[in-house]
């Protein structure tokens, strides 16, 4: 069940470890899914109770903490003794009076790991403001300070074998979304092409099937195409309406994301030309990628192309992605906008989005991209204009 | 696209204001995805970067807030009007020095609401610590205190059209688990009975297809049926070993959960025999449940039966259910359990969900039940026993 060797789970502690250390962290503390799972192999849909992996400069192997029936669940997925895989009792869950937290903090303190500076994730999705506040409650001799992100920015350059679950999921993510595109028809339910699009993302290969994505299918519909984020209702698709599918694919807890955009008929004129522009934009912003190049310098190049079309955005255009956990397949690092000085290094793999949403409908055609030594390179192959669908 | 009329959610403002008065709130602020639903409609794959709902004393409607380019779908989602729907700029979304709730919490104090005691979920899934540091940092005239899920405690009783929406839930479940149960066989693998359940789940019936559920299909196999929440992967199932298939059914977010246990071959007398238990016990815990009932008093119903037999379990064995967003399909109020002195109401949903896990294997069976005025009734009509497939 083991996603990698237990050699590179070391090469990434070590990694960790390397960052503490410049930053003067003794023991660093994180409640994201994708960190646990990085750091150990952790894996499990167990985030809705809080868990923590806590890596230390004493101990060389992490700590990974998890709700007591989780525990087994560390077994099957993760390379730790069992001295190190640890559930906390089942009393402390969703409970007014005490917190999980209390446990996890009094556990620490008893392995003499509750002094010095111990680095949390802030702002990682499970890591609730009570949460903080009991842990530093259970840990009165430690000085908490914000890691930032230590552990995903660890996590933005991938290795051959990540690159290689990435790839998998480019290939998820191109079934997915011909399937999408083969079921949406005027008078087909939303829910119908949805039902495709999981059977096929899931289904995948002869080779390898697919697994849950942190973000679910968005296909956003007619005038739901102005925003970004509605997902599905049992209505059927229209005549004369656009539908926006982002969708990924998800293999091993890697995610490669694509976002096309379909027409029912023929699309009015500025939009066909929109489509032309964005896919242009698109094309151009990639190649602009190598390692050297700032994630500002990427957002310029496709604003060159846009703006020269009168289009305005404001909105980020790209993110790192990876291995991650719902409600996000971004890695909360680099972000393609400006003011981002992030340098591309070989090895990064972004979701290249630029989405444009005008007041009546809307147009996402996007890639993920892996940056290379001398260049970058899109992850799926896939028709990207604008599909028209008479 | 509203899933009910205005005067729904009104009452339900109302409710909230009047508990918020009773504790002396002048705000309350929730992060919670499926408290800003419950208050306002709004609806969407968007908790992924912070957004809020406000209830306050001062004013009739509440006010949401997203992340500018989801205001969009507030629109087509809420019954709210323009000046109550607002969206902070991108530039906030995941940067290093400013923080959404920054612009957020400023919002609140131009509107006259920065004052007084402001109540937060402070144990919600969306409110990192850092949200809460940094909305504390914007309103420096308020006094924050834990709502302690406030909104959730008023979510737990269920009006006729919600209960409504729940009966579908079930209707989708139902269809789920034959979908499971029907793909398991030796040789399958686990990712094409996931299709398979996924496809059934959201297709749904002629009238109405399902949405995606708050945890996806989990369906732990063979040792993995030693602990509750590992999800699939592309090996095949094994004859000779048992399955547990937790599903739910979504409709308009409402969840219906379901377990049952497949075993491949003739199961091993012991797990034959707790499955028997497990059936009985269960009922019995259902027919134990009615207005005025407590939460401990089920459960010491249901622990009567399975400690005959020799079985001691310490986790809690069921929790509120309906309105829901991922990572968790409870509700976070009442748990059956010891100590929880929660009195049944007519209208409450109820995961019962004895989970009884064993070293080598675990068996769940499971139902969703609603608190009438008489006494408790199954939401599914399904099945119970363990399921042997030759």
């Amino acid at each position: 069940m083991h996603s990698f060797d237990k050699a590179e789970y070391d090469v990434r502690v070590d990694r960790v470890r390397a960052r503490m250390a410049q930053q003067g962290f003794d023991l660093l503390i994180t409640c994201n899914p994708a960190n646990m799972n990085y750091l150990t192999g952790y894996d499990g849909w167990s985030f809705y109770t809080p868990q923590i992996v806590a890596v230390s400069q004493q101990e060389d192997e992490p700590i990974c903490i998890v709700r007591g029936i989780d525990r087994a669940g560390g077994f099957v997925t993760t390379h730790l003794s069992e001295e190190n895989m640890l559930g906390y009792p089942d009393h402390y869950v969703q409970a007014e009076d005490i917190h999980p937290m209390d446990w996890i903090g009094g556990l620490l303190v008893e392995r003499g790991l509750g002094k010095g500076r111990v680095a949390v994730d802030m702002d990682a999705y499970y890591y609730s403001a009570r949460a903080h506040a009991a842990l530093e409650a259970a840990m009165p001799d430690a000085t908490f300070v914000d890691a930032a992100n230590l552990v995903n920015w660890v996590r933005v350059v991938k290795s051959p074998k990540e690159i290689a679950y990435m790839r998998e999921a480019a290939k998820l993510v191109e079934l997915a979304m011909q399937a999408g595109i083969d079921a949406i028809e005027p008078g087909t339910r939303q829910c119908d092409a949805v039902a495709d699009i999981y059977n096929a993302q899931i289904r995948g290969t002869d080779d390898f099937g697919g697994e849950y994505t942190s973000i679910v299918p968005m296909l956003p519909t007619g005038v739901g195409t102005t925003t970004p984020h509605l997902t599905w209702n049992s209505e059927p698709f229209q005549h004369g309406e656009a539908t926006i599918l982002e969708l990924a694919g998800c293999r091993m807890r890697y995610h490669c994301p694509m976002s096309r955009t379909v027409h029912l008929g023929p699309p009015p004129t500025r939009m066909a030309e929109i489509a032309e522009v964005a896919v242009e934009a698109l094309n151009v912003a990639v190649e602009s990628m190598r390692p050297g190049v700032t994630c500002e310098e990427v957002h310029a190049a496709w604003n060159r192309v846009v703006s020269r079309h009168g289009i305005v955005k404001d909105s980020r255009m790209g993110y790192s992605i990876g291995l991650n956990y719902p409600p996000d397949w971004g890695e909360h690092t680099l972000s393609i906008r400006p003011g981002d000085t992030t340098a591309l290094m070989a090895g990064m793999t972004i979701h290249v989005m630029p989405g444009i949403w005008l007041d009546n409908w809307g147009i996402e055609i996007s890639e993920g991209v892996l940056v290379t030594d001398t260049g970058a390179e899109r992850l799926c192959n896939f028709p990207q204009g604008l599909v028209v669908k008479d």
